[in-house]
């Protein structure tokens, strides 16, 4: 069986890189079983083989594959037949635009609500090195950076205007069935719904409905998850 | 031939309408001639057939079309055999995100360079309408909105960074060769282009290199309509 590896907070179970959940509904739409091992920050040496050191890195027959976008190309090429994370060539080359669009539009703006709240499910090993790093990065502490959040939650929801619209006028992005596109910007959500209790959206946007269908595919994959409850 | 109602300037030859050069790029994607007809904010009851009163409007042989998204629906789904718009249902459906992007996201961004410069360029009849309603929605005159736009240009570039690290990767939004994805967004720079001479990207922005790119599509259709040189 193949095997990801899989960012885990202090509680084993409790999984939450958005880029670790692009890949696990990834091979969940493939129909591909996976064992998922649950891994922290401070374990970059066990990624080796990988040649980098971030997560997801999934490993198929002794095969080492790194990075989400990586993963899903390398899944779509490798098993043709099972059903496509992007509905052809067309539908995979449309797909980029979702993945930058979540990396430096959406995944911004969530941090900035969640950041605190990751730290705290951090695994104790893994607490220095996420707070020092990401307080370099913000120039400010981890508390600071969250401290203004229910100022910035409008802002928040009307950066979400082009996803709203879309899912208006279809259940999923990827249109009847999700596809990969739908993946790329669950995992924003799911990552926040696994670590933190604030609620980013109100119960009767479409996103939130979206948001529930998505947690409901596979059987409740992301939604039998550990994590809080939403709207 | 069919026949686009197509939003013109003082100048009949002058065609700035992001959304009616969405459906010109459409129709020559489609290898569809087509015969412009230029038309003014203030002609409503020409387009009356169509049920409302803003263009783009196609005439295919007595049947009247309205709405850039629907009249690539139209020509998508009326003329099968004529290259794809969308590479497959994957890739339509994956084309909405982009054309509610930038409806939501990339034009509020432009509008706030070019709307003095768009003004000044309408036809004498078609100018007290257009500050008069613009006026009302911006809260502002045409001159305030605009005073800034030094100020707001590193911001904006800076909005673009979904489509500039997706443009670094593959030469258009719909991979190897453009699709309808590539001409909702380039329909907003060719707008700005068409009406403006406000320099929006810098020349070594791979945004740019894409957008000389569309310019050269079907013989230069967009790159030689009358309008201002861009970097």
């Amino acid at each position: 069986m193949m095997e990801l590896y899989d960012l885990a907070g202090a509680e084993e179970d409790r999984r939450f890189s958005p880029f670790c959940w692009r890949a696990r509904l990834a091979l969940a739409h493939k129909e591909l079983p996976v064992r998922t091992l649950a891994w922290r920050f401070t374990e970059k040496e066990r990624l080796a083989p990988s040649g980098q050191g971030r997560v997801p890195v999934l490993v198929d027959n002794g095969r080492w594959v790194a990075d989400s976008w990586v993963i899903a190309t390398y899944l779509e090429e490798t098993y043709p037949d099972r059903p496509s994370l992007f509905g052809g060539g067309a539908g995979r080359a449309l797909s980029r635009f979702y993945s930058n669009w979540a990396d430096s539009a959406l995944h911004p703006g969530l941090i900035r609500f969640v950041l605190l709240d990751v730290w705290r499910h951090l695994a104790p090993q893994d607490r220095d090195y996420f707070r020092r790093s990401r307080e370099e990065r913000f120039g400010a502490t981890l508390e600071a950076v969250v401290a203004d959040r229910d100022q910035r939650l409008d802002g928040f929801r009307q950066s979400l205007t082009p996803l709203r619209l879309t899912l208006q006028t279809q259940p999923f992005l990827g249109g009847e069935r999700p596809l990969y596109a739908d993946y790329i910007v669950f995992g924003g959500f799911q990552w926040a719904r696994c670590i933190s209790d604030y609620a980013l959206l109100a119960a009767d946007d479409p996103v939130a409905a979206w948001r529930r269908r998505m947690l409901e595919l596979f059987g409740g994959l992301a939604g039998k998850a550990k994590g809080y409850p939403v709207a």
